[in-house]
């Protein structure tokens, strides 16, 4: 087996860290979804991705889906695969049970996206981009372009996509281009040319919803005048089925680093007439509703670089127990051994590990609130809940994702020369990962949103609620008495004082020395990420000394408190340097002159 | 033009930070290569470089060598461009002049090394093994096996491999098997199978010099019983001709992530009746041999990260001047602009240059030090030149190719969606550069002998000395009145404390507590990095400012400045963590138990 997925650990944060049984209390929606429902759909859903999906995730790589005369062709094993996974329902997994939906919290749902990305993130895209589209329309289509979609969306008879970028508009969608005609019949023509659409072609589906922001003619200039636009591929007949086909076409896919299984189309609208498009909401609010899309993608973006972290960890983890070289310096045994009793080897496994149970924490947590955010019967508790997700989307995306470099990384280094061979798979992770700070918004979007929207907007009061919650695990960390909660409380102390002083920071140079602030954006992210999973495995390392005392589990909660208190010592302490450089080193990142470079 | 050679800073190093004119007026074969040498030889080599061998480097990612019926063929081109760089006598630039070769020092020839690596690592891998070959002749060949092999391999008629890994011996030479029986007329037949042989095959020169580690029958065990031999593709001739097929064949080249073009070859001796070889010096001392080309190897390799690195930074830099993208945060142009105005971009943008600047500066004086250490008249200079130049090798090794996957990372990430797109060319460099920490012994091996041989083995001696070193260089900071001086003082005497604190605890705990010790190995060798490049910046900001303040070039010695400014404030303030991790991190590398990874 490939990959088996970390059910304990997950049911663990769950459980421990995300309160699912509280939501399951308090949420009668959710009443239904306590710890044994998600053990059992966990369970289900390891299955699937461990024995059908995640062995297509080399297949992939080497034979990626490929393009001709228009249509492109997924890799072989995909479309039954595909099949698979919709009859088990998996795709309708968080959505609404009036749609054909099985309506379960985004805990769980977090969890299950894991899976299947740890599985293969390829095919994992597709699904997801479904899911962005599933929202989108759930938020701002009407009652009849629900019904139309999203039970097929649901169901995996079509699939969803997002058409944000074109050649000049990357992460500037001021400068969309694309144009959309009112017909006068209630639909659009679309004419324009999108790029780095996922899975914007494929035969894995009837049909392919694609969304489309586009400009209605004498729209605003700028990001006020972008509509968004429902483009199927194949227009729908009068009883709902797939009819003609739509004059949107798959010019070509790109030829990528990574996630090579997962097409990448140049979609082409309008070129034999214009495509027939319909309006989303209203006109001129499309990037507001795309946001909904983004942010629930964004999320799922975070959740891919835990995905990949996990599955580069088990299989650096089993090559460092199979590989034979050299004796222990410990002298423990007395001829060349496994790889995995040289210390350096453990720090590159523990590195691993650490932040991928770290980020994993902080992803289950977040999706927590964001169930709470949704269904919580008490306005202010949802509105709390609401504020604290905004704010963790940016840090589940920008650091799982970087981190998820660092890891695959480490996980080629572990396997040394042979790490570097494609056939051992091991420089698949790597390749793949890459893309993972970049879509969905890079790394410096999702700060620039941070340092934005969610830390100088409200004057950093959400920033500095957030370390007083921190403030309060630290007093239960100092009335322990372990060596390791010690070690533990010491480092997220000085971590959470130094994001503090970078927050009194980035507030008060955000208007008057903008670019000092934002210099020290992603930074801040970093710091902000780093220790918000520190934090998480705090919560949990006083779990697990609980239970461990208690003789619950006894090797998993000392593996937990061992995991959390290397992140502590070994990550964790890495914020002073992060302070450092943006407090103290804003001046010198724009200090050479631009001709200098 | 896709690659510009950094001839001014190389020349600033040299002259500057190296000392290269004392080393022209203290060492008499060095007397006709002072700055103006060195100036007219970079010129020369830039040339070749930029026009011949940079325009190859992207058609040897997209048409590797390739491997048929036992012959490999290199990428299109390779062969008359390899035929110009050996005409033009570039192999033997460090090498003796009684073979042929030109007898430059290597504070030079590190330059253009770094060139020719920017330009194509792969094609530059073929020269770097040749010159490991010439080395290990040098050193331990016969007078007739010099004679015979190093004009040849000089004038690039002929080329050179190190055959050291077997599969069951990657970084464990103990675990050689491949065995040499001797023929009772002074030549041995060699059996066994070697792999990851870079250029271990190929069409490019009329025969190829395979250096081999073997073992003689009734050998001792481990690497105190392994010789060292070599065997050439055809044997020669009587005139020294090649003539008859030697029986070690190509069996397969392996498929990589990256550097393709450079045939990474599996070969077999020996499966028609024995390849033929010729012992190097002694039998049983092979190993000491094979280090001295190996350390060449590892400084070569790490000029190789700082080269990829600058090819990169060119690269991102190119990329951030063109790309329009969204308007500037402090409002200084009402329009998109180029994302080189964005601060964050600016940040991944100057983190590449202080890195591979830093590098640069740390391999081109340790470089000198290896001048010193061959050719200095004084004993005592030789010597502390050869101390200081092997505490180096690991460090320009480790750090330069460890940062080298941090600076090809953000290359890609300035790219943003089109980074991931192969056509664009960045991925290229972040494939190319991962193979940097692995070969010629992974960060962790260079670690290692940093940690035992240079550290350990003189209780900290050495170490302690370098520290001190950089203390009169804090005393000439301190002396001056610039904010840049003072920010630089400040970060370089922390990181000197924390680095002082580590080796402390290395000597302290290597014998008693290994595991602890090699806990932190690989930090160890990253905090040692990172000072020693922050402190010849900070060498560097000295010089700068009095020229600045002289009005000598004063565009080049601001830049100088405001980017040791930047290392200090950005990268040097990393050495806390380091610090931390490695004192008071120690036990929880190895805390979590074996059955629970």
């Amino acid at each position: 087996m490939t990959y088996r997925a970390p059910v304990k650990d997950m049911l663990f944060n769950m459980q421990e860290l995300a309160g699912l049984q509280t939501l399951a209390e308090q949420i009668p929606a959710f009443a239904d979804y306590g710890p044994e429902t998600a053990q059992a759909v966990l369970e289900e859903c390891a299955k699937l991705n461990e024995d059908v999906i995640a062995p297509l995730n080399v297949e992939g790589d080497r034979n990626p889906s490929y393009w001709k005369d228009g249509q492109v062709f997924a890799t072989p094993g995909f479309k039954e695969a595909f099949r698979q996974f919709a009859e088990g329902g998996w795709q309708g997994l968080q959505h609404p049970a009036d749609f054909g939906g099985q309506g379960l919290p985004k805990t769980i749902g977090a969890a299950c996206g894991e899976m299947i990305n740890s599985a293969n993130l390829s095919f994992a895209l597709c699904p997801l981009l479904t899911d962005g589209a599933i929202e989108a329309l759930l938020t701002a289509g009407s009652e009849e372009q629900k019904a139309t979609f999203i039970p097929k969306l649901i169901d995996g008879s079509w699939t969803g996509t997002m058409n944000l970028t074109e050649p000049q508009a990357g992460s500037d969608l001021a400068l969309v281009r694309t144009r959309a005609e009112p017909q006068g019949d209630g639909t659009y023509k679309i004419f324009g040319t999108k790029i780095f659409i996922t899975w914007g072609e494929h035969d894995m589906a009837e049909n392919i919803v694609h969304l489309v922001l586009a400009r209605v003619a004498g729209a605003p200039e700028g990001v006020k005048g972008i509509s968004l636009f429902i483009v199927p591929k194949f227009l729908l007949n009068a009883d709902g089925t797939p009819g003609a086909r739509n004059d949107v076409h798959c010019v070509s896919i790109e030829h990528k680093m990574g996630i090579k299984a997962s097409p990448t189309a140049v979609l082409q609208f309008g070129d034999h007439g214009g495509a027939i498009g319909t309006l989303i909401g209203e006109e001129n609010r499309g990037l507001e509703y795309m946001f909904i899309m983004m942010n629930a993608a964004r999320f799922g973006v975070g959740v891919q670089g835990i995905a990949v972290a996990d599955r580069a960890y088990q299989k650096a983890t089993q090559y460092a127990r199979d590989r034979v070289q050299s004796r222990p310096v410990d002298g423990s045994i007395k001829a060349s051994a496994p790889i995995i009793h040289h210390p350096d080897v453990r720090r590159m496994l523990m590195t691993m590990r650490a932040l991928t149970e770290g980020s994993r924490a902080m992803a289950i947590t977040a999706a927590a609130a964001y169930d709470a955010a949704h269904h919580h019967p008490d306005p202010e508790t949802r509105q709390q809940n609401q504020a604290f997700y905004e704010f963790m989307v940016p840090l589940v995306k920008g650091y799982s994702t970087e981190m998820s470099l660092e890891v695959t990384d480490l996980g080629v280094q572990i396997h040394g020369g042979m790490g570097f061979i494609e056939e051992t798979g091991a420089a698949q992770y790597y390749r793949d990962a890459k893309i993972l700070t970049i879509y969905e918004g890079t790394t410096a979007i999702q700060a620039n949103d941070l340092v934005g929207r969610k830390t100088v907007r409200d004057g950093g009061q959400l920033a500095r609620a957030i370390a007083g919650q921190i403030e309060a695990t630290e007093g239960l960390l100092a009335a322990r008495d372990s060596a390791a909660a010690k070690s533990v409380l010491k480092r997220l102390r000085a971590a959470r004082e130094a994001y503090l002083e970078v927050v009194d920071f980035i507030v008060r140079e955000a208007k008057s020395n903008p670019n000092a602030a934002f210099a020290g954006s992603v930074p801040y992210l970093m710091l902000a990420g780093n220790l918000v999973a520190g934090w998480q495995l705090a919560r949990a390392l006083i779990v697990a000394e609980d239970k461990l005392a208690a003789g619950e589990d006894a090797d998993f909660m000392a593996a937990k408190i061992a995991t959390a208190r290397f992140y502590a010592e070994h990550i964790l302490s890495r914020a002073g340097a992060a302070r450092e450089a943006i407090v103290e080193g804003a001046e010198s990142v724009t200090a050479l002159a631009l001709d200098a470079f």
